[in-house]
């Protein structure tokens, strides 16, 4: 069934794209200076959203990206979008040679780019672009539809976070689901825990197992784990036929509201995560940046209030690569026995998951009780709505 | 005695500069693309630090920055350094045109843009290039030889953190002393505490007064409170002529170690703010970020253990502007009564410093104590240095 929706919304993106006027006069532009020709996809949804999509034409996938073609499209459809002529001659030098830049609709205004040593990797998936390059000081660079999803050099606070936040919070984590988190590196950490029995996963796309595999192979050694089963799918589908009660975690990690992941973020899916866990399971979700999404944070928590009847709170850290270079987490408990996620009841200082051979880069309790702590702006929102 | 230095590394950085075989290349670049003629000035230093400053010439200023020139500039510096021909045709559109990007050797391979809506002031005083502009999302932001220091959106972040962070940690403050901080913004955050008698603040470059009052009012209104007192001059050279033991807390709010704020890094300036504070007074300094400069913090770290012999602390905070999107915060005490900065014993929500009618936008007494809270690769190596 799920399947059936995600071909129908890959249908109404097709659909926005030809209903778009920009889109041919972007791609006369693009032609105009001889650098190729590809299309570009816009899709406007709810809160922001506008996604790139560019289905590369042979011959010009790597070539396009290294005369920062990515960037100026961004770039060129934002000044039609402004109504600025088409033909302004610095269309095609809004771009950094050599560089990725990320711009988004989703951060309007703001760019983060990084210097790029040499493209290894560029395909479409059925979902996505999916992108890998060597950057000159981050280390390799993983990029799903132009968006930084992990880089080499910080990609262990995002992992580390997303993982011990939850399963640090209660005793004795068994069973485990990861939903989304291709890469393998949610899988990396929970591994560590020696408690765990079981730890399933479902992604969405396997060309980003598949790619982590290759170019990846610190993160995604989390797949070599035994208790590791991978389920190569879509994870509100495969929540549904999970019998109830399964889960002791669940971890969505998930790209942004946009795209492939735009269900993770409503409330059906939160039903659905209550549904799995046990009484007193917990889930940890990806869940934005404090200081440019605070509407979607608020809709989360929200929602989020609505379905957990335990413990709902928002968690942050530092991912410099990210947004704003903060990420956010909703950790949320099901009604059972209480969870409380700011004191750890199973720190990793004492029950062997942050050893000498193996240490932990970023994550420790006083930092897990510290991501808690919001600034005012924030707290005042969150709390009105949760608790 | 310090405007002598002063002097002193100005004549240097010239000489630097006619030294450099690239300049003239650069120079021929600029003007190959009939952009218009400056100078480029590099100067190499300890770590890092490659510095550019731009004398620009009359009815060239603006033009020249729209055009994206400060960004070519370093890039173009950048690709002549690494020896490719300066006749490689992308130097110039290595530019967001309407762009501001913040390139430097202080973050390699790294570039954060911000979308300009208006230029609204550029001048080079005689100790950097100041420049304001209106950005699309982020409100005004100042500029200080092409590093962001402050934006309207995350001011707040910061002046909070550095003047709340020392402030909140020991009782009734009475005499302040702020160095550098010449937008006034330490200043408003050090007003709301009503146990302040006395608030001096040495800027050494007056421009950054002047338009921080023309562009930021809500940012230099803290140069109307009748308690504080304007200093302009040499922020060492002003500490030495301190009578001993005078200060109850020391803020500097510096740039980076390049520039005019480099002794403000080094133990002779540690020393001096020391001897200016009272048994058990306490120092905040700007003390970058745990993502990209451990090397430095290491080495601030080890100079303020041997100068202060009270607590030496490292905090830090989340500032989206800013390289990484945090910055660090050095917070020591001198021998006297102790000082745990950890746990405030002047808390905002209790002693009328954070009030309905002039709320505090970030810091809390939670987030105070988060702020010491470091992740574990930053933790190892500071905790070796520190205590």
């Amino acid at each position: 069934m799920m399947k059936n929706q995600e071909h129908k919304s890959r249908r109404e993106f097709v659909l926005i794209f030809k209903a778009n006027p920009f889109t041919e006069l972007f791609c006369n532009y693009i032609n105009g200076e001889r650098i190729g020709s590809f299309r570009l996809v816009l899709a406007s949804k709810r809160l922001i959203a506008r996604s790139t999509h560019f289905p590369l034409q042979s011959g010009f996938g790597v070539l396009g990206f290294e005369r920062g073609v990515v960037m100026a499209a961004a770039a060129a459809a934002k000044k039609l979008e402004n109504g600025v002529s088409a033909s302004e001659s610095d269309g095609i030098s809004s771009v950094i040679p050599g560089w990725f830049s990320e711009i988004s609709q989703m951060w309007p205004g703001e760019a983060h780019s990084l210097k790029v040593e040499k493209i290894l990797f560029q395909g479409k998936s059925d979902y996505q672009n999916v992108m890998v390059f060597q950057s000159s000081t981050y280390g390799k660079v993983l990029v799903l539809d132009g968006v930084i999803q992990l880089t080499e050099r910080d990609e262990c606070a995002y992992q580390e976070m997303i993982t011990h936040l939850p399963l640090c919070s209660i005793p004795n984590p068994k069973k485990v689901l990861v939903i989304g988190g291709g890469d393998g590196g949610v899988l990396r950490e929970v591994a560590r825990h020696s408690s765990v029995e079981k730890i399933d996963i479902c992604e969405i796309d396997k060309m980003v197992v598949d790619v982590s595999k290759e170019f990846f192979p610190r993160v995604a050694i989390g797949y070599e784990d035994p208790r590791v089963t991978l389920h190569v799918g879509d994870g509100v589908a495969f929540l549904k036929a999970v019998p109830e009660g399964t889960y002791d975690a669940v971890i969505v990690d998930s790209s942004d509201p946009i795209g492939p992941a735009q269900e993770l973020f409503e409330k059906p899916f939160f039903a659905s995560v209550a549904k799995a866990l046990r009484p007193g399971g917990v889930v940890c979700t990806q869940a934005e940046s404090i200081w440019l999404h605070m509407k979607i944070i608020e809709d989360i928590v929200t929602n989020c209030r609505q379905v957990f009847k335990g413990s709902v709170n928002y968690a942050w850290t530092t991912v410099p690569t990210y947004p704003s270079g903060v990420i956010g987490f909703m950790l949320c408990s099901t009604e059972g026995p209480p969870v409380d996620f700011k004191h750890p009841v199973n720190p990793v200082e004492v029950n062997g998951i942050d050893t000498p051979n193996n240490p932990l880069k970023f994550y420790n309790s006083e930092i897990h009780s510290a991501a808690f702590c919001l600034p005012s702006f924030a707290k005042k929102i969150i709390d009105s709505k949760a608790n």
